[in-house]
C-alpha cells in the first residue's frame, strides 16, 4: 500500500508500506477515496514541531469500511464512514460530556494519507453516512473530519448566536470553515480577516459580510471602527500565534468570547490584560465526533459545502507538491486522490 | 471629615480631609455607616502595586444618601443605597450587556474608608434597598458592594449549575463568598481549598461539603481523586497568583470553566496547556451592579448572610490595625465603624 511519510522538515515521501490490518477487536479498516493535507501538519513540515523519526502522515479521513474487528457493532463493511482526527471510545466521562478529543482513551490518528487506514475504537469513533455518497460529496464529507468540525467548534466556543457580529482571525481552511459555521449559526455580520484575494472570495461565498485586510493593531482598530468602538460579539481564532491571539482578544467586546482552535505555538497570554478585558477564552482540539451527525446531515442535504476549501487536487503520489503548495500558501487545502 | 489615606507600603493613616461635595449634576453624597478593608487593597499596601502619591483608600460602600446633584433621578436623600467599586452609567453598550465594570465611563471608586463619599453617575451606580436596613443587616449589604458580588460573578463565570461539583481556590472573603454563591446556585458538591481553621469553618457554614488543605500539585491531585480522575465541573479562582491559577486550571475537567476574579499579579498562562486541557477561562472585575438587585433581595430576605466574612470590627481610627490584621491573615475581612 502507498502512504505518505514525513522524514524531516520539508521531506514528505510516498512510500510502500504494509497494508493496515485489524490489531484490536474494536478496530476497523477504512479504504480512503480521498486524503488531504492539514494546515496543522505544517508545524511539523516546517520543523517547528520536532520530527524525531519518520512518521506516517495525515489525520483526516473518510471512506468505505473494509473490515471490522470481532467486537465492532455499529459499523460494517461496505458502509461509508467519517471519523475525527482523535479516535475516541465515546463512552468515558469526557466523551459523554461532549469532549471526545479529551477522551480518556483517545488515539491521535496518523497515516491517513494512504490507501487505507486502521481506526481504533471504531464504534466510538466512526459515524456512518446515510448511504454511499455521490463522488462530488466526498470532499465536503472529508472536510468534516477536521477543518469543518474545527471551525464549527470555534463558533461554538465563541458563543456565536443569531444576529451577532463575528470576527474570524485566520483565512486558512479552518478560518474559512469558521465563517461558514458562523453563517449557519445565524451571525448577522461576519468580518473575515484576510488579505489573500482567493480566500477572501471563498470567505464571501461562505457568508462573510465584510473583509478586513489589516492585521495586528490596524486590524483591531478596523474592527473597533466597524462596531462603533465596542468590538465584535464573538471572535474565532484560527491560527495559533501570539499575534493572531492578541488580535482576536483585542477585537472582542467585554463579555464576549474568543473561540480558539489554532494550536498555540509560542503563545503568551497577557493574564492581566485578559482579566480587565472581560473577554472569555475557550477552545482546544475540536471534539469533532460530537458534531459529525449534525454536520453530515448538513452536507448530505447540500446545505453546506465545506469541500470548497479544497482548491487543489493532486494524485497521492504528488503529496510532496501538496505540502509545498500549502506551505507557500498557493493552496488553501489540497485534496489527494490515492 | 475623617478618611483613610495610603501613603506608601504599610502606611495607612486616618486623616482629616474636606467633606465630599457634589461636583457633577449626576453625583450623590452617601454617608457611610460601615467601611471595610478589601483583600485587593493589600497589593498596594504591600508595595506590589506602586503608590506614587498618597491616595484616599477603600472602594466598598453602602449608606444613606445625603445629597444629590440636580440631574439625579433614581435616588433621593434618606434612601439606603449600595454601589459597586466601579461607578457606571448603566446605559452604555457594555453596561447594557451586563458588564458595568467595563462601562465606557466607569470610575474606580476610592476614599470609601471615610465618613462619607461622593458617588459619580448615581443613577447608574446606586441601587436602593427596600428600606433603611436593620443594623445587623448592614455588614451583609456592605459585602455586596464587592466581595459577595465578586464571588457571585466567579460562580457565574465558572458556569455553576445545579448538581455540579465546584472547587474554590482561595479562602479570603471573595473565595468564601464564592462558596456561598455556588451553594445558592445549587452546586451538589463544593470543595473549598483552605488550610486555615476559622476560614474552613466559615466555608462549611456557607455550604462547602469538602475541605482540601493541600495546595499546588497536591491540591490538584486531591481534587482529581475526589472526582474519580475527572476534575471539578467548575472552579472559582479567587486569588490572582500564578500558583492559584494553575491549581484552578488543573483542577477543572475538560469542557469546564475557571471563573477567575483574583486580579492577576505576575500570572503567566500556559497557552498550550490551556488549549489541550479544554478548560475555558473567563472572569475579570465583577460587574457587581448587575447582581445588586438580586443579591439585595437575598440579603433582605435573610437567605444569605455574606456579612459573616467580617470577623473583626474596629473603629475607623484603627484602620491601620485593620490592614495589619488582613495582611497577617489574622482577619478574613475587617469592618470599620466611622
Amino acid at each position: 500500500m502507498r502512504a505518505a511519510v514525513l522524514h524531516g522538515p520539508g521531506d514528505v515521501r510516498l512510500e510502500e508500506r504494509p497494508a493496515p490490518r485489524i490489531l484490536e477487536p474494536g478496530d476497523a479498516i477504512v479504504r480512503i477515496p480521498a486524503a488531504t493535507v492539514c494546515g496543522s501538519d505544517l508545524w511539523s513540515y516546517r520543523g517547528i514541531n520536532p520530527v524525531p523519526e519518520p512518521v506516517p502522515f495525515g489525520h483526516e479521513y473518510c471512506g468505505i469500511v473494509e473490515e471490522t474487528g470481532s467486537e465492532v457493532r455499529s459499523v460494517r463493511p461496505g458502509q461509508f464512514v467519517i471519523g475525527s482526527f482523535f479516535a475516541s471510545d465515546n463512552t468515558c466521562p469526557h466523551c459523554r460530556a461532549g469532549f471526545q478529543s479529551s477522551c480518556q482513551h483517545r488515539v491521535l490518528m496518523g497515516g491517513c494519507q494512504a490507501e487505507a487506514v486502521r481506526v481504533p475504537m471504531a464504534d466510538g469513533t466512526l459515524v456512518v453516512t446515510p448511504g454511499v455518497p455521490a463522488g462530488d460529496l466526498v470532499p465536503s464529507l472529508l472536510a468534516l473530519s477536521d477543518v469543518m468540525g474545527t471551525g464549527w467548534f470555534a463558533a461554538e466556543c465563541a458563543g456565536v448566536r443569531p444576529g451577532m457580529t463575528v470576527a474570524v482571525v485566520g483565512d486558512g481552511a479552518v478560518g474559512l470553515c469558521g465563517v461558514l459555521a458562523a453563517a449557519q449559526r445565524g451571525a448577522g455580520r461576519i468580518i473575515a480577516m484576510s488579505r489573500h484575494p482567493e480566500r477572501r472570495k471563498l470567505a464571501l461565498e461562505f457568508g462573510a459580510t465584510d473583509i478586513v485586510a489589516a492585521r495586528g493593531a490596524d486590524g483591531v482598530a478596523q474592527v473597533a471602527e466597524m462596531t462603533g468602538g465596542i468590538g465584535a460579539d464573538a471572535v474565532l481564532e484560527c491560527v495559533g500565534t501570539s499575534e493572531s491571539m492578541l488580535q482576536a482578544l483585542r477585537s472582542t467586546r467585554p463579555g464576549g468570547f474568543v473561540g480558539y482552535v489554532g494550536v498555540p505555538h509560542g503563545v503568551s497570554l497577557p493574564a492581566e490584560e485578559l482579566f480587565f478585558s472581560h473577554v472569555g477564552l475557550r477552545g482546544g482540539p475540536a471534539p469533532v465526533r460530537r458534531f459529525l451527525p449534525e454536520l453530515i446531515d448538513l452536507v448530505w442535504d447540500r446545505r453546506i459545502d465545506p469541500g470548497k476549501v479544497f482548491d487543489m487536487t493532486l494524485p497521492l503520489d504528488q503529496v510532496a507538491e501538496g505540502y509545498r503548495a500549502m506551505d507557500e500558501r498557493r493552496a488553501v487545502k489540497v485534496l489527494l486522490r490515492p
